[in-house]
């Protein structure tokens, strides 16, 4: 990690922050009967990787979630199907300024949540229709609200902008360069955000659908405009579900964690396999004490990572393997994918011996064969390693 | 066929159009080294698909594709590859506009191509990365373009528009409902354009983006305005060609072509088929004489259909098939995925006689087994029809 976000994180940590996703949207665009945030991608609701992108940031408390009244009942089921935590869902208005505006009242009127939460300082607004944001623009647009009162994520315009006159032909363009889209997430101190909520029009409420514009209108902020990634895109029509599988598809198969003991020889092992792995595909490497019960293996879990490599230098011993295995199932998180753990036994004893016994063979071979049912494909490997 | 677009046809068939498709872009925001328009998309260069999306259409004389000094031969292989007709490749400028000019010449300077070609009354100008352009949208901007001097194609913004002030910040949002996004496929009277081209500055050919705008500056000419459909979105980032290879993937499996000869119980066999699949699938039914030399059957090729339906009342003949995979070979068009044939032979005889001797079987199987080298695969069904 580069020392600035470390700064940045250390900071973040000690401010409160909520997060508003409002997924209220009855996906016409899409052609659809389903809104798209409730679309299954790779067999699991689009809002559901937004959900979770946004539970994988410790310093983000409260995730409220803004749905319209007919999608409370399926919006429930996602959450407890996907075990997502620290989920709050608000019945939507009829307009986005309107679900986002319910959204932040679970933090300052008591009759809209079964129990009042606790203020943020800043709170970030996302659509749940953009499931790839990353912790980085996360803590940008924080850290840029806490200093600004508002920030933005832009993004360079694709198509030029006009303006048609009545007659259905062009009056003028704007010079592409001097305009920006504006996109998600955006950061607000809540009580910036929360007071132009308060003071706007109901002709803002039902026709506006930028919030930047509400906090320069009526507390005379002016948003901070962060540069975006390509990927904070909004998922709007069919074709945009379809990337978005693909990016998922690619995104899981390109990730592999290298879990080692923090024993010397074995972690040596780990570090060379990860330095000749990581120009390929993003790799992950932890040293964790034989236990197994880390924290920080549990947010790889989380994460969802489905190719694991645990190298150990019990040249039988699939103890390791079953301790992963059971962490794994205990962390909940539901198996879309089969999760591939290839356990590498590291002989690093002088004598060459090869040989494996029938017990220990038939063993792993059981162990194996258990857990496939469960989607979890378990390969073992025996190295000598000098 | 609607009346509408007949009468948009046959008025189209008399008027002299051309097609310039700028394809100079390095394609740096994909984040790859190929620029987008050369990305294959199931084994297949992007480019390719926009020139036969243009191809298809009678009325379309003449197809520029303005291309950088470095991709002319890559250009030509393509056309050699997939038997483009009717395309002249033309060497890009540094910039967009430029290379649309450039395109332009062909049509009014000799020295810009081997032989002058035939001055268009209308130019449609579209971009190699939009490969989704119907018939309808062109005719649509061209029919405009004669009658206004220019037309584009619009869609409403994805997002809203900002104007950032120099320090970052926030300077003000446009409302969304009163702009557009600028989208392809344009059309213009030849003669406008090409005055606009002639008389804009340098700095307009060097950092301008929009060719309707040099119309109104330079010509006056208030371009019409014309709503597009989701589909003609540009292929920009990575995440686009995830998407455009799914359409197409989609749009081959779900289009099948159903033959058969002139006879009355065959057609109508064809017909009931034809009626039973329409809403499950996109089903083309034509009858033709046995010969099977048709030119809407050599279209229904070159539009890439993969599925065919060939219904004929021989019972065991299998001469119409293999007529069928002539013609199809014939064709030229690269076969990239299986093409599916199921030959039908409808029994229309009163008397019950499903016994199939052992030699027509063979001869059936042998074919079948022959032509699945080509990628062609035959199926035989013999079917009682009463």
């Amino acid at each position: 990690m580069e020392p600035s976000s470390v700064s940045r994180d250390t900071r973040l940590a000690v401010t409160p922050v909520a997060a508003v996703l409002p997924a209220g949207g009855s996906g016409e665009r899409l052609g659809g009967v389903t809104p798209k945030q409730f679309c299954a991608v790779q067999g699991r609701p689009l809002i559901s990787y937004t959900v979770q992108a946004m539970e994988r940031i410790g310093w983000i408390s409260d995730i409220i979630v803004v749905v319209s009244p007919e999608n409370m009942e399926t919006m429930k089921s996602i959450i407890e199907k996907y075990g997502h935590k620290r989920v709050v869902i608000v019945k939507g208005g009829i307009t986005r300024h309107r679900s986002i505006f319910n959204g932040l009242k679970v933090f300052a009127e008591s009759q809209f949540s079964n129990r009042l939460l606790q203020k943020p300082e800043v709170v970030i607004i996302h659509d749940a229709v953009r499931p790839f944001v990353e912790e980085d623009i996360l803590s940008k647009v924080v850290m840029a609200a806490k200093e600004h009162g508002a920030a933005g994520t832009i993004r360079p315009l694709v198509s030029t902008v006009i303006a048609s006159a009545a007659d259905g032909c062009l009056d003028h363009s704007l010079e592409r360069a001097r305009y920006r889209a504006s996109e998600m997430p955006q950061a607000f101190l809540f009580d910036t955000i929360y007071e132009a909520y308060e003071q706007c029009t109901d002709y803002d409420l039902d026709y506006g659908t930028e919030c930047l514009h509400l906090a320069l209108k009526y507390c005379k902020t002016n948003a901070k405009l962060v540069e975006g990634t390509a990927d904070l895109w909004k998922v709007t029509y069919k074709r945009d579900l379809y990337a978005a599988e693909s990016i998922i598809k690619d995104s899981l198969s390109q990730q592999v964690c290298v879990i080692t003991s923090v024993k010397e020889a074995v972690a040596q092992a780990g570090f060379l396999l990860h330095e000749s792995l990581k120009s390929q595909i993003k790799v992950e490497a932890i040293s964790i004490s034989p236990s197994i019960n880390d924290s920080h293996l549990q947010n790889i879990f989380s994460g969802q990572c489905y190719n694991f490599v645990c190298i150990n230098d019990k040249k039988y011993d699939i103890q390791e393997t079953q301790q992963l295995v059971a962490t794994l199932e205990e962390s909940n998180i539901p198996l879309l994918y089969p999760v591939v753990l290839i356990s590498v036994h590291l002989d690093i004893s002088e004598n060459i011996s090869f040989h494996i016994g029938m017990e220990e063979l038939t063993r792993i071979k059981k162990f194996a064969r258990e857990v496939k049912k469960k989607n979890i494909l378990v390969y073992s490997l025996l190295i000598q390693y000098k």
